[in-house]
């Protein structure tokens, strides 16, 4: 049977768009997504499930209403359910995130950045 | 309050064992752990949950009973529940895998390779 990598690089050559995930892989209900980011997203929490972050490219912040913390390449943190937090690029930073599948990017805050959830690269 | 970016470079720093995973990272009921792999494991499979595979530095294979998929640096695989497999590197290789919490990493293999399913780096 054939069977393929999934290698990160050759799928975030695929598309340029900020703030507009795209499904990578399934786990079980979870979805492994890639997202370029830049500027500022909107604070958002989600109720249902923790959030994994994880630096493929460059650097981001997360900010918290208490704090914040910077992840760089090769760094990862998790946001955990009904914290609210705010995503922040200053330059194009390249990013893994995993979630529940069907998890809407800007959780209950919606708006203009809210993403189809289920879009694959 | 006082947040600090997983950093995965700084905790492969601090094991050297192989075939011994340290956990780094939980989301809801799953871990993120690293593990530094070097030769064959054994033949198992996860009849509760898939298991997702990222290479981190260097390179692997995992073999199935009817093929197998080689990943390098940046690649990453998820192996479906219930699929036998046997991951194997011919150099030392540095790899990032999720599970639910509590999995045993040989499954119902059992044997000298199979560690504890909970310790933390």
């Amino acid at each position: 049977m054939q069977r393929n990598a999934i290698n990160l690089a050759e799928k975030f050559a695929k598309f340029s768009e900020h703030w507009s995930p795209r499904v990578v892989a399934e786990m079980n209900n979870y979805q492994f997504k890639l997202a370029k980011i830049k500027g500022e997203f909107v604070w958002h929490d989600h109720q249902e499930t923790d959030e994994v972050f994880i630096v493929i490219d460059g650097a981001m912040r997360i900010d918290f209403r208490d704090g914040s913390v910077e992840l760089q390449q090769g760094e990862m943190f998790v946001v955990p359910k009904g914290v609210e937090h705010k995503p922040y690029a200053e330059e194009e930073c390249q990013i893994m995130f995993v979630e529940t599948r069907g998890v809407v990017n800007t959780g209950d805050a919606g708006g203009e950045l809210t993403a189809e959830s289920d879009v694959w690269v």
